[in-house]
């Protein structure tokens, strides 16, 4: 089979999460994606822990990408990447807003060496707007986009995403201006510029928050496993382990109280439906609460198991990556580093029948194929790459 | 301008949050969404909470779709259905592993119809594999993924992420998928199917907490608001709120010493970089913790501000929608409900400079375009119309 993208080329100028995760995204699709390192490498570099002087983090974001060292402080650098824009279908970048504009890398610079180019430029709040210059990293995205606000144990303390949600979430919506964008192209022959800001991407999630504040007047809160709009939605203490009860409809309702013995609950007028349910939470949860005491973890889930009612547990990281459901979606997936040896990854969630996602290609170490593709792409000769390796233009790591 | 996926007709057989999701960031993107809705309407319009009657839930994520009540319980509705995949695009459906298949509507069927369909199928688990008959819903998925376990306050309490980030994700890869496929069929005239496991797609987002898991055999655990790699990057409580410090750079943290006048701290060896840091995490917050006591949160923000320092607040619901960022990106949008009158929900993310994104038409009310869409669509005139709605095949909600 081959590549999703097949034929596409990401000129990839980002760095550390957002963009990486985008240009991953397009690299498991398929696409050829050749990332712009500066001589110290992409920072992410720098993050641990570490396999054999390899970081482990840039290595789970980095795979099937070309590592390119190009120094883009120096003339002949920008030159190398103008070139390179010329033969590329897209670029992604990362840097605040202006940052590449003073090196002459900026949109209106790059279209006239490739009109057809489409330009994708993330940053922490967009390239308009008051904020625009500020620097912003995940964190101050989570925190200004209210998501932290509504995450957490009530009344507890604040609590992050325990992923880089503003960065993943980013690299994401990148990815899909990206393609609707050549999808665009494909019609019209039309290149474009995406300005992507990271908290337009964090309030385009908050789901029904924004709307539930404007119509009750309340300001939403964080509620620990429970849901604002659906009850029972949560997870119960056992008498040993938590177990995860979602409740998404009245049917599910009704044979739950039926199966749990508890068909009184039904009867109620005040869990009547799910809006009374929500609304009388406090009544609710803490009799239910009582009920989940009385059996462990394996016994309940026997139980809804048997009934088909919809029930989970709570996973640790050591556990998820042997639950057999991940492992037969090869969401677990071996590769083989250059330097570091065989590491295990995530594989691909993008399962297409007919074209072929996921890794091909470990995660390079840096500067891995500065030479191939600079001799491949521009027709760099082995004298002239030595020249501008000691003139600090381009660079690798020399093993 | 034009949307940027003009042209495309998306039939949407999805319900509650996953494949509406898709839908809406596709219909975002300018393609046109044909919402098919049992007699009942998609289970998300009894989520409250309501204005006049209509659900605030249903209405934060169907924008930009029409309502075209249809029975694919009935013979006549699967007919309806097959006839209008011979004339779109796309298929998008989140029902249970086989479902659509038991109603003659499964891929097989509809590519006989259309073979050069694109058809979205998500579900918890995916279509094979141990759980893929398995009831799940996004905390399910929360839960089994992993993400709850690394989520929240150290021993504390097990927290959801604030939204249904498993359906929310499923929806954003979905239209990745979906998107890829089109590039696919561009080049090709082939069509495809996506088998989307929900349960995959949080995997894949768990960032480095596998690869962090696979090297140092510790299980990652719940961390507050601190990065499980970067070090100092959390919020502090100050003499009042709390402050977000990200410190992702040597050169941030160098700066960061200067400014709050310890750069004592810069030659101390534990904290020599930023791997020493994380390791000597213990030692070091509480010492900053001190220091961010001394000063209120405004203090501290002109502080940094000044000094290019990256920060931000925890900012609640009510701060993100007056934030001026927000509003100056068009975050914040009014549409016009046809019963309901204004409401405001989020704007788009996906902003591109030659074709145009975000919200056109405000969420349909039950059946809004039945008549409009199977008249225009497949030449169905008024009597059938009536004489079909009678039948319960298709529907409209009678003002």
């Amino acid at each position: 089979m081959t590549g999703t993208l097949y034929g596409l080329r990401i000129l990839d100028l980002s760095h550390i999460l957002a963009g990486p995760f985008c240009t991953m995204i397009l690299g498991d699709m398929g696409a050829e994606v050749i990332k712009i390192e500066p001589p110290g490498g992409d920072g992410a570099r720098t993050y641990g822990p570490f396999i054999k002087d390899e970081s482990a983090y840039f290595m789970s974001i980095n795979r099937n990408k070309k590592s390119v060292v190009v120094n883009i402080k120096t003339v002949i650098g920008v030159n190398i990447v103008k070139r390179l824009s010329r033969i590329s279908d897209v670029i992604v970048e990362n840097f605040r807003p202006g940052t590449l504009e003073k090196l002459g890398l900026g949109y209106e610079e790059i279209r006239k060496e490739n009109p057809r180019i489409i330009y994708a430029s993330i940053s922490g709040f967009g390239h308009t707007g008051p904020y625009k210059d500020k620097p912003s990293y995940d964190m101050v995205v989570q925190g200004t986009s209210g998501l932290m606000s509504i995450t957490g144990e009530p009344n507890g303390q604040p609590v992050r995403v325990g992923i880089s949600i503003g960065d993943l979430i980013a690299g994401h919506h990148a990815a899909i201006g990206i393609l609707g964008a050549l999808y665009y192209k494909e019609k019209t022959g039309l290149g474009q510029r995406l300005d992507y800001g990271m908290l337009d991407g964090m309030v385009y999630l908050l789901e029904n928050a924004i709307t539930r504040y404007y119509i009750e007047g309340v300001v939403p809160e964080p509620l620990g496993t429970s849901h604002p709009s659906i009850t029972p939605f949560q997870a119960f203490k056992t008498k040993d382990n938590y177990i995860i009860l979602p409740l998404g409809s009245e049917k599910l309702w009704l044979e739950f109280c039926q199966v749990i013995g508890r068909e009184d609950l039904t009867k109620n007028l005040l869990f009547s439906n799910n809006y009374q349910r929500t609304l009388n939470k406090h009544i609710l949860i803490p009799e239910l609460e009582k009920v989940f005491q009385k059996k462990t973890y394996k016994e309940w889930s026997n139980i809804f198991e048997k009934n088909g009612i919809p029930y989970g547990p709570i996973n640790t990281i050591k556990e998820v990556v042997k639950d057999q459901q991940v492992i037969s979606r090869q969401m677990i997936v071996e590769m083989e580093h250059s330097l570091v040896g065989p590491y295990k990854t995530v594989g691909s969630p993008f399962k297409l029948s007919q074209t072929q996602t996921g890794p091909r290609m470990p995660a390079p170490y840096l500067g891995q194929h500065t030479r191939e593709a600079l001799s491949n792409l521009l027709g760099f000769d082995d004298e002239y790459l030595s020249e501008l390796k000691e003139k600090g233009v381009v660079g690798w790591k020399d093993l």
